[in-house]
C-alpha cells in the first residue's frame, strides 16, 4: 500500500464531505460562513478526520458512514487553531503559509468565526447521532468529544500552555506532558477512539486503538517540536524557531535534539505494537505514524 | 400567585444544578475553572432556564427532570455575554454591575471561558440525551439548541451586530429586526421549545409556546433598549446611554420611545394569548410576559 495515495483519498473525501457540509459562502450573514470557510479550506491535511476513518477500517468495517464525525474533527480542530491564533493567545500572523483568520477578517470575526465552527461540530454530531441506528453509542461518541474538547481536553491543554507561556515554570516535565497530551493529544484521541467506537469495536480492539491513538500524539507532538527546530520554513507554514522565540516548553527544550528524537522512536514503536490484535486493515494506521519519524505535516 | 417568589424559587434550583454540574474551581487548571465560575455566578437572573422550566410547566409536567437542560441554556447564554463583551466586540467593562470576564482573567483567558462554556453545554447536554428514556426528543433538543445558537440563530444575530455598529446603514429596520430575533431571540425560543418538547407537548401546543416564546423575545428587547434611554444605572449595571453612543441600532433610535413602547404592549398581549390552549399552569410564563412592562431585568 502506498501511503501518500491512501491519504489523499481520504483527504479528498473528507473535503467533498466538509463542501457538502458547511453552509454556503453566500448564506446570510456571507462574512461568518466565508470566515469560517477559509480557515477549514487553508490546506490542512485532514489528519484528524482520517485517523477517525482509518481506525474504523482497523476494525474491520465500512468508513464512509463515518465522514460527518469525522468532518465535525476537523470543524473543532480548525475551531481550535483559530482561536489559538489570536492576538490575546498565540498572536500568529500565518498559518500554513496563509494569513491567520483575525488578520483577514478581524478578531472580531475570528472569535465568532471559531464559536460558529465549535457549535457547528455539535450539530452536525447531533444529527449524525439522531439518523444512526444505534443512538447510544453515536451519544457516547457525542460526549466523548465534547470532553476531549473541553477543559479536561484541549481548552484545558490550551490554558496551562497560555499561562506558562513566557514563565519560568518549576516541574517543566510535567507541565510539558500535559500541554501536550491535552492540548493535541486529546483530540488525537477521541478521533480515533469515535471511529472504533462507531465500528462497534470490542473492549479489546478499543483498548488498542487507543492506546495506538496515545503513542501517536506523543510521536506527532515530539516531531513537531523537532520541525520548529530543524525543519524547513517552507513546510512548516511559518517562521522556524518561533516556539523558542516565544520561550514555549518543547521537547527539545528540556530534553535536548537526540533525547527528543529517541522518545519519538519510541513511541512510534509502541503505536505500531498497539495494532498488532486488530482484526481489520492496520496498514494505513502503521505507515501513518511510521511516517512521523520523516514528518512533513 | 406571586411572580416573584416563583422566580426565586426556580432561579435557586438552577443555582443549585449549576452549582452541581460545573467543575469545582480546584479542578486543575483552576483558573479556567474560576474564570467560566466568575460569570456563571455573577447574578444572572436565569431567565432561560426558568422560561425552559415554566414551558414543561404549561404542557402539564414536571420541570425538576429539565435541570440539567436548563443550566446548558443559561451556560450558553453566559458564553454569548462573555465573548460579547470583549474589546474586539462591544469593548464591556461592566456588566450586571461586575467588571466583565476578560477584565478580571485577561482576554485569553476569556476567550477559553467562553469556549469551554459552549463546549461543556454540549457535554451536558449529550449525558442527559444519554441517559434519557426517549433519545430521539432528546437528540432533537439537542440539535435545535445548536441551531438557535449557531450561524442561523445567536452567532448570526451578532455577526450582523458587529458589522452594523456605528455605520450608517440602509434598511436599518431589516436589520434591527434581524439581530434581535437572531441575537436574543433565538436563545429565548429554543429555552421554551425544549422545555415544551422535553415533556412531550403536543404539535398545537408546541406551536402556542413558540409563538409567545418569539413574542415574549421582541417585548423583551424592545424593553431592553428602552431601558437604556429611559432607565436607572443601577438596575442596568451598565451605564445608561451605552447604545447610544454606540451608535447601536435600537427600537427607540429607529421607532421613537412612544411607538416602541406600542410595539412592546402589542407584543406582549399576542404573548398572552398564545398561552390559552394549553393545559398546564401557564400562570408564570403570563405573569412573566406581563412583567417585561416594568421590567427591572
Amino acid at each position: 500500500m502506498e501511503l501518500q495515495k491512501y491519504l489523499q483519498e481520504k483527504a479528498t473525501l473528507v473535503e467533498q464531505s466538509l463542501q457538502e457540509l458547511l453552509p454556503a459562502e453566500g448564506f446570510y450573514p456571507p462574512i461568518i460562513h466565508q470566515a469560517m470557510r477559509y480557515s477549514i479550506f487553508a490546506g490542512g491535511k485532514r489528519l484528524r478526520p482520517i485517523l477517525c476513518l482509518a481506525a474504523a477500517e482497523a476494525v474491520g468495517k465500512a468508513s464512509e458512514p463515518l465522514l460527518p464525525v469525522a468532518c465535525a474533527l476537523e470543524m473543532l480542530h480548525t475551531y481550535s487553531l483559530i482561536h489559538d491564533d489570536l492576538p490575546a493567545m498565540d498572536d500568529d500572523d500565518y498559518r500554513r503559509g496563509k494569513l491567520t483568520n483575525h488578520k483577514v477578517y478581524g478578531e472580531g470575526m475570528a472569535v465568532l468565526a471559531g464559536d460558529a465552527l465549535l457549535t457547528y461540530a455539535f450539530e452536525v454530531l447531533a444529527r449524525y447521532s439522531k439518523q444512526n441506528r444505534n443512538q447510544g453509542t453515536a451519544l457516547q461518541v457525542l460526549e466523548e468529544i465534547a470532553v476531549a474538547v473541553g477543559t479536561e481536553g484541549m481548552i484545558g491543554g490550551q490554558v496551562v500552555d497560555l499561562e506558562s507561556e513566557g514563565k519560568n515554570i518549576t516541574k517543566q516535565e510535567e507541565a510539558l506532558s500535559y500541554i501536550h497530551t491535552h492540548k493535541t493529544g486529546a483530540l488525537f484521541r477521541t478521533s480515533l477512539r469515535a471511529g472504533a467506537l462507531l465500528a462497534e469495536a470490542g473492549e479489546e480492539e478499543l483498548a488498542g486503538l487507543t492506546l495506538y491513538a496515545e503513542k501517536f500524539g506523543l510521536a506527532f507532538q515530539i516531531t513537531d517540536d523537532l520541525l520548529d527546530v530543524i525543519g524547513k520554513q517552507e513546510i512548516l507554514g511559518k517562521p522556524i524557531g518561533s516556539d523558542a522565540y516565544k520561550k514555549k516548553i518543547t521537547y527539545p527544550a528540556i530534553y535536548g535534539l537526540e533525547k527528543s528524537q529517541c522518545l519519538a522512536k519510541e513511541a512510534i514503536e509502541e503505536a505500531v505494537q498497539a495494532l498488532e490484535k486488530l482484526p481489520g486493515n492496520t496498514e494505513p494506521l502503521r505507515l501513518l505514524v511510521r511516517y512521523l519519524e520523516q514528518r512533513e505535516f
